[in-house]
């Protein structure tokens, strides 16, 4: 089989921003009154002449903190790290985030965790105030940080710190690594307690990209000026992340690195959000769960290689965990993926990978699956542009598709897979993106 | 980004067989007793036109059956027949296996069975044995297949049916779809209580391929003429698969079809091996799992768009469970697939994924994996050619790698990458390709 590679080429994390994504970068933001962000260019990775590479946050006062981890057993020492300190301060007193890209800090030993340690507390000297500084990497594994090079720059990042979009957006710069486009968004939100008090969200993300020799990896910071109490901070953002980040599929890869964090300072004022079970409680949970899938939402759009935006809506399931299951294993399918992007609708595949998400693995026994009964089982294309679905297994039979139509939403950007249980009441939804030529090349000829 | 397709192409499915696999085709055999095949031209598939795609064994005698079929909850036709078949006959009185490729009988309801019950009918009437025929497809799912045309064809592949090298080839050829090239060995060996007896043993099979729309199958027949009792038939053959076929990783999907059937008539004399506690037993199990595995790795070596073959050893595990999954993690990572096409020695990758093999899904609780411990892990490439083990991560610390050592081993077409975990005596063996630009190809672009 002959390979002629030379035909493809991929952006690898270059500016400026394609066309297409300029949609997605804000001109203007509301941004949380009390936290200060920076971008700074060190020169963490070698070759990066001018790249904003080090992001730094920090609050006029103390804030409730709370993360989500990567589960993966190979933890970076920027996790191992920030774990223990929101352990230690039980969700409270946090001042600072403290990020740089470029090195993920990762397989790097004591030393690594000595560095990670060293960042923190550069930052909480600057910030005046101890043990107050959530780190996080991103980039090559398995190789140390120059951390003087760093610590030596944490200054310049607290200098340069300001609550503008610009410094927002600079702040969302220095945190990618071969995204295509900066990951900002903020909004204004009121509580039910406080109706006259406008509070604000803002968060940076950053998506599935590698650099040689590493692994994507996956880094959130969510920040409000709402009072939002340490007890129950930890509750809401797994809520949130668990229906966000947790809910997209670029390739199923999980990263040593993988950090989502909140901080609240309550610098807008009004009544604290102390227990689950007020109505506050609720209003900023469904808040942050949406605010989050929107953030989420800009990876898979960044997704490497990408040409598709896929929703996977999984409903009518005996439990949210079988739904989310199937929801992963469609998302994560090579065969899926790749039909995605050759524009083919093959639902064969989007129920193959259905019906293997429950099973027991290789050399244990078969498990019976009550969550999935074929006959009950229905699989629609919802168009983009609001036009009528496409019916294609209707109780588990399959439908005379009409392949012209078919073309027609496949053409399309946007697309929204649903499978319908008929098992229970229970439902998920998923976000992923298709499987493409340049994904091979980004992660396979980059060395080459 | 642009992508330009019109640079790819991938051979499907279409003869002859390129150059570099000729060596995997066999030009004899040694086949077991009292078996007869053939393989012949039906047309099953609309713009088939020469490819024989009625595949038929037959026995002269009755045999102990069992098989292995897929745990994918979307069953096709062929598989929920003939798993009951093999119950109601309590793995004996088997005479026949009849095969179709070109439509799998997949998610085609009550009209596929009674295809599928037809298929059999017409096959024992020929063979003048009721309730005796084993059945599988492979091909497009969701399409009746044209069952007239297959039952008129039995008769002929019947009396076409012989016990040469050719008839097995031919036998090998008809289950194809894309396969580049027929899979088959055979292989003579003795059992300890009759060393005077020479059995054989025979299989063919056919790998991951597809054709749109459906999915991968794969699909295994071995039979032989040692005197194998029905009674262990599915331990034995369970054993095997699950050091085999169950131990290879294309893209990780599972299809409705898959199925692996083992036929024994003992024609050729001597003891039944009865008891799973015989040394028998014991050498049977081990020449049929050594077997298997020799068969699938043809799949491997034949994977859509593959330009390598990987085996992936985890040794030194806590539990065989475990080993199996961190191996399985590894071959179906993207990162790490990508990367060995790429020929990077990115042993980051390797080590995320076995990082994530065993931790709970998104929004369960964090599990402890004390399967794995950072500071004991290894990682290692040994050459194909066998030159010393490249050594890539040691006692969890990276190894400073010679990168032009890693490129020579990465050149070759054969690798093995070698997790040692440090944390037990448990070990496992998985082979897997890489994911290159063909494959997209294949699975993406064949319908535009």
């Amino acid at each position: 089989m002959r390979v002629t590679r030379a035909c493809y080429s991929a952006t690898l994390g270059s500016s400026p921003i394609p066309q297409a994504k300029l949609k997605f970068v804000p001109n203007s933001g509301t941004y949380p009154k009390g936290f200060n962000v920076s971008g700074v260019f060190v020169g963490v990775k070698p070759g990066n002449t001018s790249k904003p590479d080090l992001a730094l946050l920090t609050s006029d006062r103390s804030c409730a903190g709370a993360a989500v981890f990567t589960k993966n057993k190979f933890q970076a020492a920027p996790v191992t790290f920030s774990r223990k300190l929101l352990q230690t301060k039980a969700n409270a007193g946090i001042r600072s985030v403290i990020i740089n890209s470029g090195n993920a800090n990762a397989v790097t030993g004591a030393g690594g965790l000595e560095d990670a340690a060293n960042m923190a507390k550069t930052t909480d000297q600057r910030v005046g105030s101890e043990d107050s500084t959530i780190v996080m990497s991103t980039g090559v594994i398995g190789q140390r940080l120059p951390i003087q090079k760093i610590v030596d720059h944490i200054p310049m990042a607290y200098h340069h710190a300001g609550d503008s979009h610009k410094h927002w957006m600079n702040f969302a710069k220095a945190i990618c690594t071969t995204d295509t486009f900066p990951k900002l968004i903020s909004r204004k939100f009121t509580l039910p307690s406080s109706p006259g008090i406008e509070y604000s969200i803002a968060g940076i993300t950053k998506g599935a990209g590698m650099i040689a020799p590493n692994m994507a990896t996956l880094l959130t910071v969510l920040a409000t000026d709402a009072p939002i109490a340490p007890t129950v901070m930890p509750a809401v953002l797994k809520h949130a992340v668990d229906r966000s980040f947790n809910s997209i599929t670029i390739d199923g890869d999980a990263s040593t690195n993988d950090t989502a964090a909140l901080l609240a300072n309550g610098a807008a004022g009004g009544v604290e959000v102390s227990s689950q079970d007020s109505a506050d409680y609720e209003t900023f949970r469904e808040l942050l769960t949406e605010f989050s899938a929107d953030l989420a939402k800009y990876i898979v759009r960044d997704g490497e290689g990408a040409t598709k935006f896929v929703t996977i809506r999984v409903v009518d399931a005996a439990t949210e965990e079988a739904a989310r299951e199937i929801a992963r294993s469609i998302a994560r399918s090579p065969l899926v993926k790749t039909a995605l992007y050759g524009k083919d609708a093959n639902w064969g595949r989007i129920l193959c990978a259905a019906g293997y998400a429950l099973i027991s693995p290789p050399g244990q026994p078969i498990n019976d699956v009550p969550e999935i009964v074929p006959e009950k089982t229905n699989v629609s294309f919802i168009p983009a542009d609001g036009s009528a679905e496409l019916k294609l297994l209707v109780d588990g039979e399959p439908e005379q598709v009409d392949e012209e139509r078919a073309s027609e939403i496949l053409e399309m950007e946007d697309l929204e897979i649903v499978v319908r249980l008929g098992t229970g009441d229970k439902s998920t939804v998923h976000w992923t993106c298709d499987f493409s030529h340049d994904y091979v090349t980004i992660n396979g000829d980059y060395r080459t």
